[in-house]
């Protein structure tokens, strides 16, 4: 970190003359691909209750995680949770540390014996990583494996091929980098069709609760909370009870030695309360989803993601300026990706065009487009919070920018 | 968690009306043990940047973890804590996450192989913790066990037994559920003098940067933020570069496998973002060390606690009604522990006090004074936030209590 430095600060303040439509004044569209936009009115409860939360006289921050505001925040994000997604009584519902990269070696750990063999689908740059994090605590066969073609796409059941008996599937169900999804035509999510009895777990955390869910297809789902339901800080696992009754081996056979903190069964029976929670991250996540059960949940949800990602994916449909990523059958709904690369210049040239559109469009209100360091171009993210006015402006830039450059 | 039961509203809601000296109208003294009180400028600048940062159009929970804004703030975060604390460059100073919970284990993992030993210094509730937790990974010697004299102290070095060659010493310097403090009469640092060359390991959760530290004692420095520095959700952990170098071995004498996230070297190289960070928590870690360094540093924050201390441990010393926790030389500045127990009462007489005494203070506006469910009696944390004239409204309930219950 000592070789980090600090920008200055004019080189981050931006005009605060905006004022966009479906946003405050001096707001800006934050395309971020999460930590990520939240609605204007959940930051406003937040403003209030880190002064003083129910007329508590002490701000949620400030709170003991034993004292009975946090019990009554607690229990309430779990059972807005429960709501929201319907989830049955045999799964349990925490709130974790350490990101969902954390996830990547927890699952293994607790749910992996060092002779078995667990399936991993991988769609992207994260469920590369889910894979390679994993192979320290057992066989790690790639079910589908999508570096060949570039992760364009998520696969068909025909494409992929299973090991024996895998112990879990693992998925990925967004692919944030590459600007994938497991879905139908209409939007609504698609499942590869895992052998019978083997639990399948999905990685959420770019797309959990922005449509309809069945939790009962899943042994365990996870996500960060920093994208569609809430801030950094917090990881929402729902698993299955079953699960947490596993009991690994490691390579000698010997029972593997898992340190209290990182069992999901020690998570569970304290109730995310084993230590200190990250109390903040959790509140929000509460709120959250509480904004979403007001909207109409996830059916609402889905609807307006639906409209929002239409708006872009109609401009890359009728245009030969632009290029998306995603195999259109596989387009993602949360992270939408493409490249300026009109006919006829070459890679730099497109490259120039890319960066001279970002930085337009930051001129023009719309922020942190920048592709992920490892693929470039540009990628919109427009999770729950994502006003679909913003969705439309940058439909607008995009065609003006077309005709400005094409 | 299902079996959880959120509490009423009702049950919750204080009158608004306090006016408290010290605090804004509306706010409570807060004698959390942690979470717990927070300067209530340092509040006022959160309620600000959550929705609008540094002119950016977007607030600090909003923007991605590798975007400008983020960069200056975890740059300035580090800066100001080593400026705070004198932090020489061969230590790094990173940002983690699992509360200082999870440094139990992630200390024995990364530096104690299984053929070796540490010796641990328990001195308290949690420093039981830490060693216990330390046992998967190779063996623990007390090299001092308080549990016979209930924790009431922090041992002299004759009273230390440490093993033949251990692999780093592990103390708690403020045992927050005992009350008790390792200290000098002056109230500054008294440290344990381990063998020649071992590394000094420092749980100082519930004392780090309420009084001057010299850094390179210590091997490492780890805190949980939510007490001194900020809010629940990032653990502070400092380390001295050699330690990062350490290859321990497992039961098998094999190359111990510690998950990429879980690896201090890893998180140092990455600079505590190996992936998403827990952006609030370490962006309120970092406007208080604004504020430490604002109020004069670690000598005013010193001079302050000793202040406030004073005026409780004063009536403690008035008084035959109070019993307090700690031995005279190993009082707390931090988290001040005591009963009611007048001579003549019982067991059960003294409790009915202790809970009319937590009663008749909370409703003067004195909140979260419960001592520990595993200690019971009055605990009164004050930690760098927590106003001086809290602590003289303390005192003054204190003995107007003494004089109608004595």
């Amino acid at each position: 970190m000592t070789t980090a430095t600090a920008p200055s600060a004019a080189s981050l303040t931006k005009p605060a003359s905006f004022n966009l439509p479906g946003l405050s004044p001096g707001r800006l569209y934050n395309f971020s691909a999460g930590p990520s936009c939240l609605p204007e009115e959940v930051i406003k409860q937040a403003q209030e209750d880190i002064w003083n939360i129910m007329g508590s006289g002490v701000g949620i921050i400030e709170h003991s995680h034993r004292a009975k505001v946090y019990d009554k925040v607690l229990a309430e994000a779990e059972a807005d949770c429960r709501k929201v997604a319907n989830i049955p009584s045999n799964y349990k519902v925490l709130f974790l540390t350490g990101g969902a990269t954390s996830q990547n070696f927890m699952i293994p750990m607790n749910l992996l014996s060092a002779s078995e063999t667990a399936d991993y689908l991988t769609t992207g740059y994260w469920a590369e990583k889910s894979a390679e994090h994993a192979k320290m605590f057992g066989t790690i066969h790639e079910a589908w494996d999508g570096r060949a073609t570039k992760h364009t796409f998520c696969p068909a059941d025909a494409e992929i091929t299973y090991s024996a008996k895998p112990s879990y599937v693992h998925m990925c169900s967004n692919n944030t980098i590459y600007g994938t999804q497991w879905r139908n035509a209409d939007g609504t999510t698609r499942l590869p069709n895992v052998p019978s009895g083997v639990p399948l777990i999905n990685d959420m955390s770019s797309d959990i609760f922005s449509r309809p869910i069945d939790v009962t297809k899943f042994g365990m789902i996870y996500a960060g909370a920093q994208k569609n339901i809430g801030v950094a800080g917090t990881t929402l696992v729902i698993i299955r009870e079953d699960l947490l009754t596993r009991k690994p081996t490691d390579k000698h056979g010997a029972p593997r030695d898992i340190p209290l903190m990182l069992q999901y069964a020690v998570q569970a029976k304290d109730e995310s309360r084993h230590n200190t929670p990250p109390v903040f991250p959790i509140y929000m996540c509460g709120l959250m989803f509480k904004w979403i059960l007001k909207q109409g949940g996830l059916d609402t949800m889905h609807k307006r993601n639906m409209e929002k990602a239409k708006f872009i994916y109609d401009v890359l449909d009728s245009s030969t300026f632009y290029k998306g990523h995603a195999r259109n059958d596989s387009r993602s709904l949360m992270n939408l990706t493409f490249r300026c690369a009109p006919p006829g210049k070459d890679a730099k040239a497109c490259e120039e065009l890319d960066n001279k559109f970002l930085k337009e469009a930051q001129a023009a209100g719309m922020d942190q487009m920048k592709g992920h360091r490892s693929t470039g171009g540009i990628r919109a993210s427009t999770y729950n919070a994502f006003p679909k006015e913003g969705c439309k402006a940058l439909a607008d830039f995009m065609r003006e920018f077309e005709k400005k450059n094409g």
